[in-house]
């Protein structure tokens, strides 16, 4: 990997910094951050300004230039990654340093008096903003809006924004009609009093018109906002996808409406001035909803004493809890995606030992099998395959420069996941080709104990996810063990492989409760710098529980784990299993047998079926 | 409880409320909170301001009083005891209820436009007053500060504020010096760049000049704050308290030292204009650190920018992590608790039976029984000494009204605790004086398996209390039960039973990670409307953790208790412990044994010594 060349770009930069053309007055910073206008975890082409200006490209970073400085923060994840792709034009800040400044320190200290710090207004969110903004403030600088993205005008080869054709998702995979969605949404917003309620993100969007995309890799979203009044319903949206003749029959464009059912299709540039229309029309008391992550152009559109800000929306909760067709097609995706990896760990079991399987071929081929399953649309993240020393890198994936050989003589993770038009999957094997050592068979069965104490946790109605990490990492932390990652994030039904408002973190943010019909990953691990990996993950549906007494009336939720792939029984040690946790992995087992056992068998894969069988003899502990 | 007649109180609080000799402009309403200055949790009879206009005493509430009506906002635990004590000029708002008001939501409805809501800034927390303040404003009325208390210029017969005299510790006591705790402040306050601390909260007043009092039942404190400079002290207390040789000695007062630690001690009431001097005299950069739970009149007395606002202090910080000198004290103070309850569930097994004994007779015997222990000062909080359906009231306290009898039908919580000169002490004891019934036996021992699920976890360095909750509470979940309270709170030496900043609790409020050397109550329950209430409770110590492995070089702790208590057996159904549990009770009631014992031994309380060996025989457990 060499670094890219920035000296000409970061010239070209502090120009058009300086340039009237593009700012009122000189900035003498300009930030670049990470995201995009809907604060999106995966960005498309068109968004990687931070990327284009620095030549980093992990999923994290944020960059400032200055007239003589040029800095990047980024995460720990980054440190060797950015430096090895930045120039030296560019100071790395690592963050999490006890010494590296924060962005706001550092500007305050090689900023002259009196500076204005630039910033892109949509793509920054309202929150950091005002965290920023007020910390400059004190120092006497400014932070202020530039209209026009700097980067876009020095980026002469930036790709276009994608626009891709929408696929249109009928009730069988939705449950609910676009036109039910909406009522629910007016019913929260009468709730609250707020009488508009602006979509920014793009799972929100989709989810809503029951519509799906391919703007953005990974995620089925298409670039669009929203906004929904209580008598009309704005779409901002650009391209010809309009014009599809199932997308108008889908949103009934051209049929006859209640008015108040009626979409108005915008341009998607046109959604700050049609927001500014509304904010500057509102009557005292009418409210308008946004989520507090919007970005900072949309949230000033509306007057201050006009808005009502919540960390979630109610579209995001709603999302979160699958109803029926939703859990039904969760179910099938995860059964077809068994089927897919059933057929890769047999057909690895007999290559490997040849040593001609690296990690890419083997990602590769785990595409391969899931895109032969009905419905499959594309993979619902980068595959993370990697064997040996590889396995400890969290967020690893595999390129040419780090792609390594598979054997017999190392443990292998696969932390994978498909899109199908019935659901999203993710799911995280550890094996071993040939014969795990004791040691890795005693650090793999901790990371068994703490996967079975959250799937078979039995919590309160109301409890939040984070309440349950712990039982993750108990029996690691018996022997002084851990591992730097939350347990569990919630899982988009065709949708965002990684969505709020739930999640099982030791890290306390803001989670909603669990809810029946929510769906999260379960996926404790065990990383060893330098050696081996080792990670057990499965999505799970929030189902209600059975138990002998019902305190207070209140219900009791626990786990039905929707993932059914084989955890490889040889790297348990059965002696470390209490007698509870041996029989869920074999009823568990029983589950794969029985349900993709009959897929396998339907679907004429015989061998697979065999490895299946294999793969699913029951545990015999000794008392 | 008859009601208090406040028709009277009220008609002149509402007068006052437009006296030009107490207000600059009339106030339409006045808020009165129930704290005191220093946002105490247990407050002097002088603060008790919202009892004294209400009738109401409970721990929590708050009074507002506009020219019309009266209003009380408390939460569940008081809503019965609130209805009973206040007369019908008083509405009752009912915290936690979905239709109840919020004060500020209250206060808009029911004031004319342009109102001033008024309230003592010495009493409202800084971060109440900004909260209250922005909502006010934004309905068009103004919060303003009144200086005078307008309770206390309508209350004739207010008691004095309190001005006991002062005990001094040795370091035999506090093992640090108060000038080491000087230095080591400073330290602090040199890292954050901080020239000024202000110390509002009276036990960390008390920690930092290794004094004590009894200004305030059950917590050693007494009324004062103190100003820390880098080179000045200044003590603000009232009375003859320092004409005291002994403290004059203690604080070094006539020796000649080094100015920098040299106190000079200044009238309680001149804390405000002498901050605000303080204040007034800063240069630019030089900052004043204060809780950001002070007083919104001594937060305002420094300006803005000059303020450095943390949720604990280095006081706080500092004084939960015990020395060497306090653990021993702490374990010394718990040894002597250990003897006064023996004796007293000795006494209990032969007097109950008799049917005399009530829980007022209980609680009164128990104090008896630790006030023969060496160096007792007086109780650390209210006994709860309640026996069947008492006993589901979380924070009852026995008075005539409520007094029920002891019997060999019903179980019997008696949580209780002293201040010893060497310790504070927090223990809870669940007991049956008959034959319990399976069901009690059965949650008893689900609330013990999470009281062992706590003492025995292991856990990371740097982890906060809040990821153990769930310990505490995982078999009582497995049943679909659960208890409605925190787990555990930090405990002071010598000092408040409750202090910050750590805890075990499912509220995720701000904790500090837990560090060696910090003390936390342990304390699951169940409780049972209208039956029973069962909790088990020791105070632990955070010591270090042995284990396999080092993950990261990090380190593991784990708890050590303290309290040596024998825990009931006879509650005990053995059958749903696990083999690890079982041991753990048995290794409990064997330090019991020897550690206690050779205490009666001592002290020559044979009968209590031979109740504790018959009450620590060991589970046999069928395998």
């Amino acid at each position: 990997m060499s670094p890219k060349i920035t000296t000409e770009l970061l010239k070209q930069l502090r120009q058009v910094m300086k340039n009237s053309r593009y700012v009122q007055e000189p900035v003498q910073a300009y930030i670049v951050p990470s995201g995009d206008a809907h604060q999106s975890e995966y960005i498309a082409p068109c968004d990687c300004r931070r990327a284009f200006i620095s030549g980093f490209d992990g999923s994290a970073g944020t960059a400032i230039v200055t007239e003589q400085h040029a800095a990047m923060w980024t995460d720990g994840r980054y440190f060797l990654q950015a430096a090895h792709q930045m120039d030296s034009n560019w100071t790395l800040m690592k963050m999490g340093l006890k010494d590296t400044p924060t962005q706001e320190d550092w500007l305050v200290s090689v900023l002259p008096e009196g500076s204005k710090v630039g910033v892109d207004p949509f793509i920054i969110p309202a929150d950091q903003w005002k965290r920023m903004s007020k910390a400059l403030r004190s120092a006497g600088h400014d932070l202020v809006p530039v209209k026009e993205n700097l980067i876009d005008t020095i980026w002469t080869d930036c790709p276009q924004r994608p626009c891709k054709p929408l696929i249109t998702l009928d009730l069988s995979y939705t449950g609910v009609s676009w036109r039910d969605k909406i009522v629910a949404l007016r019913s929260k917003m009468a709730e609250r009093k707020v009488m508009w309620f602006v979509v920014t993100a793009l799972d929100e969007v989709a989810w809503l018109f029951n519509l799906r995309g391919s703007d953005v890799e990974y995620n089925p979203v298409f670039f669009a906002y929203a906004v929904i009044g209580m008598n009309t319903i704005r779409l901002f949206i650009d391209g010809d996808r309009m014009m599809d003749p199932a997308v108008r029959e889908h949103l009934q464009l051209d049929s006859t409406l209640e008015p108040e059912f009626k979409i108005q299709v915008m341009p998607y540039g046109s959604i700050l001035s049609e927001l500014q229309a509304v904010g500057a029309g509102l009557s005292p008391k009418e409210k308008v909803w946004l989520s507090d992550k919007a970005s900072y152009a949309l949230t000033e559109a509306i007057p201050k004493a006009y808005r009502y800000l919540t960390p979630y929306t109610p579209i995001c909760i709603a999302k979160a809890v699958k109803n029926a067709a939703e859990t039904e097609g969760m179910r099938r995706a995860h059964i077809k995606d068994a089927v897919a990896l059933c057929e890769l760990f047999n057909w690895l079991e007999k290559e490997v030992p040849k040593g001609t399987v690296t990690e890419i071929v083997a990602a590769d081929k785990a595409e391969e099998f899931r895109s032969q399953q009905k419905d499959f649309v594309e993979l619902s993240f980068a595959t993370i395959s990697s064997t040996g020393p590889n396995g400890a890198i969290i967020h690893y994936k595999p390129v040419p420069e780090t792609n390594r050989t598979l054997s017999v003589n190392e443990i292998y993770l696969l932390d994978s996941g498909a899109q199908y038009k019935d659901g999203t999957t993710d799911v995280t094997r550890t094996m071993h080709f040939g014969t795990p050592s004791a040691y890795e068979k005693e650090c793999f069965t901790y990371v068994l104990k703490g996967h079975i104490a959250v799937s078979a946790a039995i919590f309160p109605n109301g409890t939040k996810g984070h309440l349950l990490d712990s039982f993750a990492r108990s029996a690691l932390w018996d022997c002084g063990l851990d591992y730097l990652h939350g347990t569990g994030h919630g899982v988009g039904s065709f949708l965002n492989v990684h969505e709020g408002p739930c999640g099982i973190s030791y890290k306390t943010f803001a989670d909603e409760p669990l809810e029946a019909g929510m769906i999260v990953s379960d996926e404790p691990g065990y990383y060893e710098d330098g050696s081996f990996g080792i990670r057990i993950e499965n999505v799970v549906l929030v189902i209600p529980a059975e138990t002998k007494y019902n305190f207070k009336n209140r219900g009791s939720l626990t786990f039905e784990p929707l993932t059914l792939v084989p955890i490889q029984t040889k790297m348990i040690d059965v002696d470390l299993l209490t007698e509870k946790e041996c029989n869920w992995v074999n009823e568990y087992h029983q589950k794969c047998r029985e349900v993709v056992g009959a897929e396998l068998e339907r679907q004429g894969r015989h061998e697979a079926l065999r490895w299946l069988l294999r793969e699913t003899e029951p545990l015999a502990r000794v008392q």
